[in-house]
């Protein structure tokens, strides 16, 4: 991640204006606001702002007047009754707003994520930087064979130099294409004076998917962790978790208490069926419970095996 | 609207600390943050927190890395361009929450607007107050002849002392049995030993619609400009009305330009129809129009000369 | 519940007109297609329309030309892997609508249910009918004790006796009051010429809350079991989790295989926190938990031993 | 739009069985479900399956137990009324399910329309076809002068001649490196035995933005209006408004009422400001209005100007 003089220093403008504010602060998350985290080679995560910390969850629980209870333990227990019985709506209480640097076939699981403010980069109106994802050599990883959206063993030795080259060359051969059907280089120099250059609504089509896109994402804590519980679990496709898990530090600095809730009944914690609960139920009463005796599939034992496994 | 001592303490409190921040302030709405702002017999509009300034929606229409222009009136241009088009996303960026306090029989005109985060007061975990909303006389309308769901001239004189008499005296009686119902005081005094108490989840049934609750109501710009443009409108219940009316000028306090824009392009604007256009067209050219050779229905045509008339 | 012959004439009208469609159908769910279920003393469940069914969610999942696969076992091993691991989206395809009549406090906390689409009667524009809901005396409970939105004990004998006349001589009286203010009764008619009538926008605010209201109620498929999961459930009230219940076997009507699936997974099962699937892994290998040597606090243990228990 | 052998007979067999329902049926949508309405050069769209009829809108309207009026020109009035002043709830309750293939880069900006459903085909789980757009001649545009985010003059001559041939070489070669890549054909078949192949969600970020891709989505007639007023527009990018013209006579077929005041009162209609209506009346009254009187911007007034051009 290379950022120009212009944006280093827009960035270190926005944090030398300090302000008194009667709002609850963070002093945590105050410490890296507007400074870019950085993900992957050429991508980041930035929060530009946020709103509440761990008592605004309280206090809107409570409907209160004030700042809920003054007794940081009372918070933390009605936290943890909130995140375990699904009380969703206090959650939504505290707002973040980031700024995201990421692939486009990243940006198009992200903008999954529907309940979520967006503001993307527009390539209709301006011109794309020559920025795109290469994996790195451990993350060259070939399909799965047990699972079909997943990824196996590492590509190595010469076909994972095949796979390198293609990469880079595709990337960059596409984007020289790019600026030439332009007819503009991206400081907006025109190229060719003979030629009308094509419109970047169009020419934008020319670029691969491993593309950097940019875009302002702002969204209430609970759909954050609703995201995050969905894209820094293990099933998640590698290049989107890395985002995920620097948001989870981001998380932590924030509200430290959800933070904690949240890794106990969420991130780690698993939801069992009615199938689940009956075979535990017998094997803590010392049957011995198989998958067939359990009425599970085949897929759905060896998930629940898998779980109890010391 | 008559606030508890401990309730004024406790805002008293959160307005008396002061901490820095990097994030934009608005001066004017710290000013008035926390503070209840009254509307209606005893209800209330008080700001609990709020995220963005006018700057930060030309950030996010940007993607920029920095606070977007330095101009005013290059932001000023740039927010009545997006408000003129209808570009709605950069709104979404700025953030609102409300602590409110209104009549039951308003909330759930309210609720209606589902893009919003709401945590209100339980009636099934918690005992409501006995403050009910009464009309003031020059708000006691009888139904409009006009418009089937409006208000028409005043009820006055004997009629208006009988409607006072049994909306108060229903409104006292209902919470008394309700009282009697819980056999607890709103203290938490149990009444009779003998009795049990009704469950407050069912006790709370028994209550009409004028009843108080209240709700913390978070929301972004968009959605806050998408109410007010619908409830601080004409059209709008009175009683829904007034408190659109404060919020406004909280909108005029937090984001002074795209109040403006605001009140500039949604709330002083209007829809005209392709007939209606085509009738203008005519009427600039020097031609009469009437309702028959315009096309329109009756009632539309009477809403649509009705907008220009001087 | 009591339908007028009008309406009843309304239902059988809609019933007697089948026609030919190429979407698909479902037999069961056609049977009792536009019939009110009963659910309380007035109220009812309707279903109106609905779009999809079980191979429609397949179809979805792997985007097909077709329905899918053929063969009904590979669509059940789908749905319960799509519904095992949260892929709520396939389950968006499907769509149903409801005609609804409920009491106001009941439909206060079901519009909480904000992914959802509704219109609501309008007494803003109608007269709202004299119905309202008396609870049976199997559900005239006390608050519990353990539980601060819950209910307890049975209220019984004078106490029972006091509390249904209260609840029936108020919601008799505010409905006398209602159409006195209105000066007009349920058919239109006005009562003394010489009173003007309060507006119906005001008037109803003296109506209590458990007067019935009614909506046209849509959700697609996984908002619909969302709802479900939550209201269906032992911690809701009685008054919202019997419309629930009915909705519940609509589901098993409309979709035999995702109802299983639904049953299994979410219904049936459970949520375990880290700390939970730490302690049962210890209790698995044979070592005795405590609820100080598993880490979670006493309403949190108490919940984990319920769910074991035999 | 070329559809296999397998893919025509699916869409022949799901034709081919008609059965009764006592839902409301549209028959001229009837006549085109499941099949494929062209778009761009491999693209389409198909209706899969749709709930409601315009009387749908009505019945919903009036919370009816019917099919509200019988009389088609009062479903007209109320329909057009309901329209006009932006009643919109009655407009979710009818909702349709299209299949759509479509260029990523138009699928990127269609997904901001959150308030919908989608299934999109996985690259991570399955292999793209051979399938990208390429624009036609009368297509090839440069970019606008006026507008920053627009087209303008056609790119001609040898300089079109090399941006076609710069698109599809690029667009072939990327494709092929795909294949390699992934180490095996579209049909399954492994090219490479030494190889391991590169797993599907990695390979795919070789493809460029003009590759197919096909997605289920459903959405209700309140956003479906929503998207076409903005995708149906002058303003939008000539690649979905493709889509979005075919949507529009599928609209015209379904809802033949609500289409034509969707096209009189949103497609054909306009926003004036309070400063339009403000000189409108000065004009109307015979008053002569410049720019600068009008208080506009340059922008706008050239906006207004030509509204109202005859």
């Amino acid at each position: 991640m290379a950022l120009t003089s212009e944006q280093t220093e827009e960035i270190a403008d926005q944090r030398g204006k300090s302000q008194p504010t009667l709002r609850p602060i963070s002093a945590a998350l105050e410490e890296i606001l507007y400074q870019p985290l950085p993900v992957l080679d050429h991508g980041f995560v930035r929060v530009i702002d946020y709103m509440g910390d761990d008592s605004a969850i309280v206090q809107a629980a409570r409907v209160s007047y004030g700042k809920g209870t003054k007794k940081v333990n009372e918070d933390a227990g009605l936290i943890n009754y909130l995140m375990r019985h699904r009380h969703s709506t206090p959650f939504e209480m505290c707002e973040i707003k980031f700024h995201i640097k990421l692939p486009i076939f990243i940006a198009r699981q992200w903008i999954r994520h529907r309940t979520a403010n967006v503001n993307e980069y527009s390539a209709r109106y301006s011109i794309l930087d020559r920025e795109f994802y290469i994996p790195t050599s451990d993350q060259l990883a070939a399909q799965s064979k047990g699972n079909r959206q997943g990824r196996g063993d590492l590509v190595e030795g010469k076909e994972a130099q095949r796979v390198f080259q293609l990469l880079k060359e595709d990337s960059e051969q596409v984007y020289d294409h790019y600026i030439e059907m332009l007819n503009e280089d991206d400081t907006g120099k025109i190229i060719d004076e003979k030629n009308k250059g094509l419109a970047r609504e169009l020419a934008r089509m020319n670029l691969t998917l491993n593309y950097y896109t940019q875009w302002y994402w702002k969204v209430d804590l609970h759909n954050l962790m609703h995201f995050l519980s969905l894209r820094a679990d293990a099933h998640a496709q590698y290049e989107i978790r890395v985002y995920a898990d620097v948001m989870l530090g981001v998380l932590k600095r924030w509200l430290p208490i959800t933070y904690e809730a949240f890794m106990n009944y969420r991130v780690g914690g698993a939801v069992v069926s009615a199938k689940g609960l009956a075979a535990l139920k017998k094997m803590l009463g010392g049957e011995t419970v198989t998958q067939e005796t359990s009425g599970m599939s085949k897929g759905e034992w060896n998930e629940f095996s898998a779980l109890l496994k010391a």
